[in-house]
Order: structure tokens, then C-alpha cells, then sequence
């Protein structure tokens, strides 16, 4: 593809040569002069790169062609999109996979080994890696892609345009007991759904829970990393951000737009108000209202309140000693006296 | 299912109308009034179910007949039992399903796509769904459930009633290694096996380690949330309660009736008596005997103890104030000195 | 075997009787008449163990022939392989395997159910177990080992001598979004592979991602336990230890012979100087170099820092004490002023 029509696919202004060839996309200190590479600093840089993508205030180069945009990383997103493209889809369905009569599948990529099981239904353009193990009444919308080994129990609702990773498990029943008076444990009731809205990607092997008596919810735009367990009945807004290993509580809340670090931990029936960002490893307690800002710690505290604490706890030392001084020099008043 | 039907096959006593139709399970909030509901709360409260659970001292309404019960959540996890049942178990297995000659299986359900290797025993009424690969030499008592994609490494025994949601992987070796004076790693001999009672759950991608020389073995009534790992010789007791995302380490005891939360890590050969409950991302050191009680924190320490040095730390901006003024009083004594 | 012969297949000098009959490895309090065991004591031990492995310096026994080594538990794990051994290789690909015409397989073993994809090559004496789906381009060398249910992504690179343990996933997207004006996440090109080399050993449900614009590498002889997340762009040295539910952020870097404990979490570009040993559950900022030698806590301390720091905080309860009687005593002493 020519620079100049990379540019034009973009909406894009061009400064430089229109007709380098671009065939890839790399990072600045690998690129070479068939690549699209970016900055995100004005200043001057040398890289081999045959289009760069620059911010405002980048000075223009005799050699390289550049696009000055006010977002470099979002719009090399975007144009590694056009440049690298996904593999064709490929509609069929594999002979060994096995779909029941009454599943109704649109226009369909599924590999081999798969299940589909009774009532379920799948949208168009979706496809369906292989060992994939979808149940009964499971809905899942258009242009949704499920990678190798996932389980999708009976009743999940997945949108469109989705990605799950390879282990994603959904659906499964939630972790609820009641103890009887010899220390046995009964599961509560595990009959909700998992409900999911459209454009949510889930990481490898990340698990979510069905709701007891309600359903586990995850709204539109959501993205979630690898191993994340989210809990039955929790309720995930819209364009949400989680992090790898991070743990969340049954019954918890997690508003619109909210970002949480890796290998946090949630407890039950928290909220987190929309805009809350969560360090890693923090933990949050059970009911804990997170007020939006910055949060570190366990328990959570705003940030600067747990570097102030942190300083403080580091400066014991020096505090023992000041104490040990003054108890002297009083020791010595009093002698004195 | 007529209301009076259902306090009957309870064995307990309804007040009011018997004829009221049920046909689900729903909370309070949710419920309507063809569903069963239940409060833990002696308050009165407005509901639409048409058949409440409720504790001693709820009082009698003219519109909704209710069951009183010292646990009122245990016994509407019983009712939902009734009401909600379970799909109806279907024996056979699947043409797709690779089954060893010299496997021996009851009157099963075995789903598409399952591995079962030489020599290894499944009992009646068990279900093993799509895509589960058992080994060679495993021991499956009855009425025992594995969900989708797990893994059973040779040799495992699994007890009767058990279930084990998707993705979990029983018998893999445990991680040991000696390191030779180049640095090299080679791994200890991992020859022991798991070995699980019944009524054990386990929740989706967890891991439970084979052991090394003896066994890794975890006791009847215990039960396992997603992500949890079980390392190689852990000695799990009965009825224990495991949450989400709790890491063991080798040769550890935790002994029956243990309560122990999320994301906690316990290092190698600790033990936690009878009756620990141990707090949400606790870490527990080697060898630390824990005894009975509440323990939060790294290093865990008794609940009490936490709370209060947690309270000393946040008020260490107030000691460091103090003393400073401490200072200066003293500094003035010693000039009018 | 008798114990002479495993002394000389070891090339070592055995103390004692050479022809008693060994089959079995065990643990000392375990061992029969008839096993191997070992101590790392030299003081001298009842044990019924037909033959023992012992250090320099303990002391010869008429009724048990002994080898003393400098390692008794690295020549024992030779010698259990000696006397255990692996179940012998079969290669073959299962009928119902699916491998694509432009695949390479050696002289290899593939189970049931089994997926590789175009232009995939796969070394002799590789043994693939059910259920594993291996993309397109995938390289995979000799003698490795893959268990049932893995997903290896296309692209991926795996060495010699590895052993994948089961639900391990390579070479799924990395975890990075730009986001838009309107709060939106769009993923960062994933274009990178998984690098692996040789002697490799991944636990059960471990998750490694493929780099962004570089690649994901883990060297040679590195052993990671269960449910570690290893980000993109990840640079992982040789002969690495890292224990489970770790989680290692985008781009850090991990130099040779480090060893890290179970639960750490690893910020993005974070460098681990050769020979950092990090303990369980402990924290390392973003960006932070981490010397050689122990480190401890959150946010990591050198350990003596980290246990100085925590008795301190311990002990502030007397320290508060102290602080109220100097108070005491001041105000006495200005009183009398």
C-alpha cells in the first residue's frame, strides 16, 4: 500500500512522499523502510521507518514521509488494521463438529470438535475455533470469535463483535454454600445467566460466573485480561478495563469507563463508581463504595494517602531514633531538675 | 408445585394458603408471585412471591403464606432443589468418544469428543461432558460430574458426587526441581497421585497437583472455587471452603471445616488447624501452624491484631505530629534552661 | 535393578550390598525393602529403604548399602529416573486427529482429537495429547511434550524438550488498548509470536502471551508452575524459576537464573537483574530494576529491609506508649517550671 493512499483510507494529511510502499508495521527502533512506525514525542527522531506517524509539532523530514495526528498510537491502530488485516473468514462448518437440530447457526466459521448443543442460536460471521463446548439456549450475536478449548454453559448470552480467548469459561455455576448445622456445605441456587454485551474481548482462560438468582452482567466495550474471575451476579459497565489475574466478588459493581489493575482483588458487593482507577494487587473490601480517582493499597486508599502512609512507615527509623533523642535530652532535664 | 406439596416433601409446617401455585425460585426483590422467595430478617416486608421462607418471629400475612425455619437459606436452597431440578440424566455415549477396551464404565453419560485411556473405572450415574480427556489408571465413583475441557492426568482418584466445572486439570506434576551445580533444573520425581473424596467441587481452570513421593488429597464435602491451585502433597481435610484464586503450596495441611478467602497464598508445609478462616490475599509463610480463628494480612496475623496495627499505621501522620511538638517543648525547656 | 547396577549407571560408589533388589522410589518414612530413598542429614536414620542415597559424612550401616554423593536429592532424582521411567513412546496420529496437508510431523505421537494447522512443523519424538489445537506456522522442535487441551496460537515458536503441561495457552493477543475520545478501546496490533526454547516446562492453565510489535521469548530450561501469566513483549532468560499464579506485565524482563515465588505480580518493564530472588506475593512497580539478591513486600524491599520494617511497624505500639509517658513527664517537668 502507497503512503499516500494509508493516508486517504485515514482521513489524513500527508507531508512527504505519496508513493512509499508500506507492507508492515513495526516499533520506531526495528522499522524498516517498508514499515509504518510511530512517535508519540515532537521531538526528532532517526528511524528507519518509510511513514511515520507523529504528533503535532513533529518537524517534517526531507526523508520520511509523516502523518501529524493529535492521537499517533490510536491512529497507528487504526491504519495497522488496514495494513495487516485479519485472516479471510471461512464460512463452514467443519465435519467433525457437532451441532444439534435444533441450534439455528447463520453464516458460520466452526472448526472441528466443536459442540453446539439444543436451542442454541449464533449470529453471522462468528467463528468458532476448535474444541469449543457451547450449551443449551446459549445466544451469541454476530462477528463474535471464540478461540480453541472455551465452554459455554446452557443459557449464556454473548453479543457481537466479541472476542474470547482460548479457556474462557462462561457460564459456569458460582461459588455459593449454605452450611448446615453438621458443617456441610449445600450450593445455593446457580440459576442465572451470564450476560454479555457486544465489542467485549475476555482473556485466555478467564472465567465468569452465572448469577444465582440474577445474572452476571458485562457491559459493551468491556476488555478483560487473562485469568480474571469475575463472580456470579456482578454487574461490569461499559468500557471497562481489567487486568491479568484480577479476582471480583460476587454481587460487586463496577460502573462505566472503570480501569483495574492486575491481580486485584474485590470483595462482595462493592461499587465502583464510574471512573475509579485500582492499582495492582490492591484489595478492596466487601461493600467498599470506591469513589472515582486513583486507589493503591489493601485496603484501598487514594494515592496519595498510601504514598503518605508508605513515607511514613519507611521513615520509622528515623522516628524511633528522634523519640530515643528526646527521651534523652528529657531524661537528662530531669536529672537536672 | 402446590405451595402445601412442597412444605410437605420439606417435612415442616406452612402458615396459609396450600393451594398457591409455584413454579421457580426468585430473590425478594425479583420474585412474582407464581415464585418462591425467601429473608433472613423477622422484619415484615412486601413482597410479591407467593410462597416465603422466613425466620422465627416473621409475622403471619393474610396475602402470603410462608414457612418459618431457623435457616431460612438453607431450607429455600433445599426448595429450589424440588422446584428447579436438574436435566434429566440421559446414559450413552457418544459415537465421538474414544473409550479404551480396557476402560470400565457404569450406566453413564459420556458426551462428544472424551478421551478415556486404558484401565480407569467411572461409575454409575456419571455425567463427562464434551471434550474431557481422562487417563490411564484413574478411579471415578458415582454420580460424579466433569464438565467441559478438563484434564485428568493418569492415576487420579475422584470420589462419588463430585463435580468438577470446566477446564480443570486434576493429576498434572507437581512443580519440584533440583538444581544441579550448572543451574540446570530437573525435575523431582512427581510418582504420587490425587486422591479426592466425594461431594468435592471444583470451580472452572482450577489445578490440583499430583504429588511427588506420597499423594495430594483432598477430603469429602469440600469445595473449590475457579483458579485455585493445589500443589503437589497439599493435605486438604473435609468441608473445607476454598474462594477464588487461592494459591497452596506443597505438602501444606488444612484441616476439616477450614474457611479461607480469595487470592490468600499459603506457603509450603504450613498447617491450618480446624476452624482457620483465613481473610481475602492473607499470606501465609512456610511452616507457620495457624491456629483456629479470623487471620488477615501478610504475614497473617489474628483479625484483632491486624485491625489494630492497621489503625496504628494510619495514625502515624498524628505520632509524627506529636512528637515533633514533643520536640519543641523540650527545646524550649532546655533554652530557658 | 539391584543396587549395584544403579550405582554404576550413576558412576558412583555404593556402599554396602550390590545385589539388593530396588524397584520403587520413596520417601524415607514411606520406603520399603524394596525402594530408593534419600536424606540430606548425615545423621544416621532408621529406614526400612533397600538402598540410600546419603551426603558426605554419614555413616556406613551393615544392614543398608548407601551411595553418599555431595547432592543426595539431585543423584536421587537421576536415579528415580533410572527406576520409574516414562511410559514408553508410540508414535502414530489417532484416526481422528485433524492435520492439515501442509503440516510437518516427524516420527511423532498424536492423540484423539487433535488440531494442527497449515504450514505447522512439529520434531520426531514429540507426543501431542487429545484435545490440543496448534494454529498455522507453528514450529515446534523434538521430544516435546504437549497435554491435552493446550491451544497454541499460529506463529508460535516452541524448542526441544519442553513439556506443556494441560489447558496451557501460547501465543493469544497481549493485553493493550488505545483509547478514543469517546472512551472507547481499540487493540494495539498483536502482531508478535511466542518465542520458547529448549527444556521449557509450563504448568497447567499457564498463559503466554504473543508480543505486540516484538516478540513474547522464554529461554532455555526456564520451569513456570501453574496459572502464570507471562504479558507481551515479555523477556524471559534462562534457567528461570517462577512459581504459580505469578502474573509478569508487558515488556519486563527477567535475566537468567532468577527465581520468583508464587503470586508476584511484576509491573510493565520492570528488569530483573540476574539472580533476583523474589518472595511470594510480593510487588514490583512498573519500570523498577531490581538488583540481585532477596526481595520481599509491596512494593519489593530487600528482604533485611522488608523484616526490619515490619518489626518496626510491630512494635509501634510500644513506640506510642513511650511517646505518651516522655509527654507525661514533659508536661510534669514544664509544671513544675
Amino acid at each position: 500500500m502507497k503512503s499516500g493512499e494509508i493516508a486517504r483510507l485515514l482521513s489524513v494529511d500527508l507531508k512527504g512522499d505519496g508513493d512509499t510502499e508500506i507492507i508492515g508495521v513495526a516499533d520506531l527502533g526495528n522499522a524498516a523502510s517498508t514499515d509504518l512506525a510511530f512517535t508519540e514525542s515532537a521531538e526528532p527522531i532517526v528511524s528507519k521507518a518509510g511513514l511515520l506517524i507523529v504528533p503535532a509539532g513533529f518537524p517534517a523530514s526531507a526523508s520520511t514521509p509523516i502523518i501529524r495526528t493529535e492521537n499517533p498510537k490510536l491512529l497507528f491502530t487504526r491504519a495497522a488494521k488496514l495494513l495487516v488485516g485479519q485472516p479471510a473468514f471461512r464460512p463452514g462448518i467443519h465435519s467433525s463438529s457437532h451441532i444439534a437440530v435444533s441450534a439455528k447457526l447463520g453464516n458460520v466459521f466452526v472448526d472441528a470438535n466443536v459442540i453446539v448443543d439444543e436451542h442454541t442460536r449464533i449470529g453471522d460471521d462468528c467463528s468458532i475455533y476448535a474444541g469449543v463446548m457451547i450449551g443449551r439456549h446459549v445466544e451469541i450475536g454476530a462477528n463474535t470469535t471464540i478461540h480453541p478449548n472455551c465452554t459455554i454453559y446452557d443459557n449464556s448470552v454473548i453479543g457481537s463483535g466479541c472476542v474470547l480467548n482460548a479457556g474462557v469459561v462462561i457460564g459456569a455455576p458460582g461459588f455459593g454454600y449454605v452450611t448446615d448445622a453438621e458443617g456441610k456445605h449445600h450450593q445455593f441456587p446457580q440459576l442465572g445467566r451470564v450476560v454479555i454485551g457486544d465489542a467485549v474481548e475476555l482473556g485466555s482462560n478467564t472465567c465468569v460466573d452465572r448469577g444465582a438468582l440474577g445474572d452476571t452482567v458485562i457491559g459493551s466495550g468491556t476488555k478483560i485480561d487473562n485469568q480474571v474471575q469475575v463472580a456470579h451476579n456482578v454487574q461490569i459497565g461499559k468500557n471497562v478495563i481489567i487486568a491479568a489475574q484480577t479476582g471480583i466478588s460476587g454481587s460487586t459493581v463496577i460502573e462505566d469507563n472503570c480501569v483495574i489493575g492486575g491481580q486485584v482483588g474485590i470483595g462482595d458487593h462493592a461499587v465502583l463508581r464510574s471512573g475509579a482507577i485500582i492499582g495492582s494487587q490492591a484489595g478492596i473490601l466487601p461493600g467498599k463504595i470506591v469513589r472515582p480517582g486513583i486507589w493503591w493499597g489493601t485496603p484501598v486508599q487514594p494515592l496519595a494517602e498510601y504514598k503518605r502512609q508508605n513515607a511514613r512507615v519507611k521513615g520509622l527509623d528515623r522516628l524511633a531514633m528522634s523519640l530515643k533523642e528526646i527521651k534523652k535530652t528529657v531524661d537528662k532535664l530531669i536529672g537536672q531538675g
